[in-house]
């Protein structure tokens, strides 16, 4: 059964990137590409992949070698240019898609690639089954926030792989402070 | 040589508590209290400790047992009352008190407590060597933030305690983007 991953990486204190849409804090962090956490593991697993419009415009500004070459949605409201014929762009919430984009997963699981509005949207309809973050030994004390909503997760692992926290959670649903 | 270790336990998203200044989201969860990164042998590292007046009011407020029996120094500029003979007050920036804080520690280290502000005051200043965080998994979308700045760290280990990922970090100084 096709389950919604949302695969990323953070600073220490919980952001994606910093406020002027940076990675240079993490990109310049030391890795082994074939380690836990790794992102070519985590793409033999996936069929689809969705993300934010914010997100969509960092990749094709920074970086186009991070759209794999699988289907993928981007939740925007707004034109934008598809930049390869993989690219759709769907609005209204993840629930009014999700056989779609099971469909185009064909079997796999599905990457919620972020930034956390989104994550956040697709928890809150349900659609977010695990969490996988590698964290990065930074603060940056302001930014782009992993998740905009209050969740209860569940711990699978952590494993470090190098500079990196590597942790892997699955999501129980919303915050219960009872 | 004493060091000044920030030791604290936020969410997944970096949140020390969250914007009602609850930790019941911290104390459901299961640890093993004498696992890794546990307060007791973490209390037998310090000779004094230092925290934000939030944070102390907090304390007054919820749980006075977790004012430990060693020197206490409280920042602010407000008047507040010392529950204890052991509580000091301070003003002014974490080095203009360099030499009474490592005097009261008695050559062992200092426990900045929190919150991120705070911290955040001893980075700048140079006094924050460590960082300890168990993180516990929630998400909270929205709190008091770990720490108040852009902080190069150096992951020394991680590792599981129940519900909570225990990571250790010395502080390398201030974020170089470069």
């Amino acid at each position: 059964m096709t389950r919604y991953r949302y695969f990323t990486a953070m600073s220490l204190d919980g952001f994606l990137a910093d406020e002027q849409h940076s990675l240079a804090w993490l990109l310049k962090q030391d890795i082994d590409e074939s380690g836990p956490g790794n992102t070519t593991a985590f793409l033999t697993e996936v069929g689809a992949q969705v993300m934010g419009s914010s997100t969509y415009e960092w990749v094709l500004a920074h970086d186009r070698d991070w759209l794999p070459e699988i289907p993928t949605f981007v939740f925007t409201h707004r034109t934008l240019e598809a930049v390869t014929d993989r690219i759709s762009f769907l609005a209204g919430s993840p629930s009014d898609h999700r056989v779609s984009l099971e469909h185009a997963a064909g079997g796999r699981d599905v990457w919620v690639m972020g930034g956390g509005g989104l994550a956040a949207e697709f928890a809150a309809a349900g659609m977010l089954d695990d969490v996988d973050v590698s964290i990065a030994p930074v603060t940056l004390g302001a930014g782009k926030p992993l998740l905009s909503g209050a969740y209860d997760l569940k711990l699978k692992g952590c494993e470090r792989n190098r500079d990196f926290v590597v942790a892997s959670y699955e999501v129980r649903g919303p915050l219960n402070d009872g």
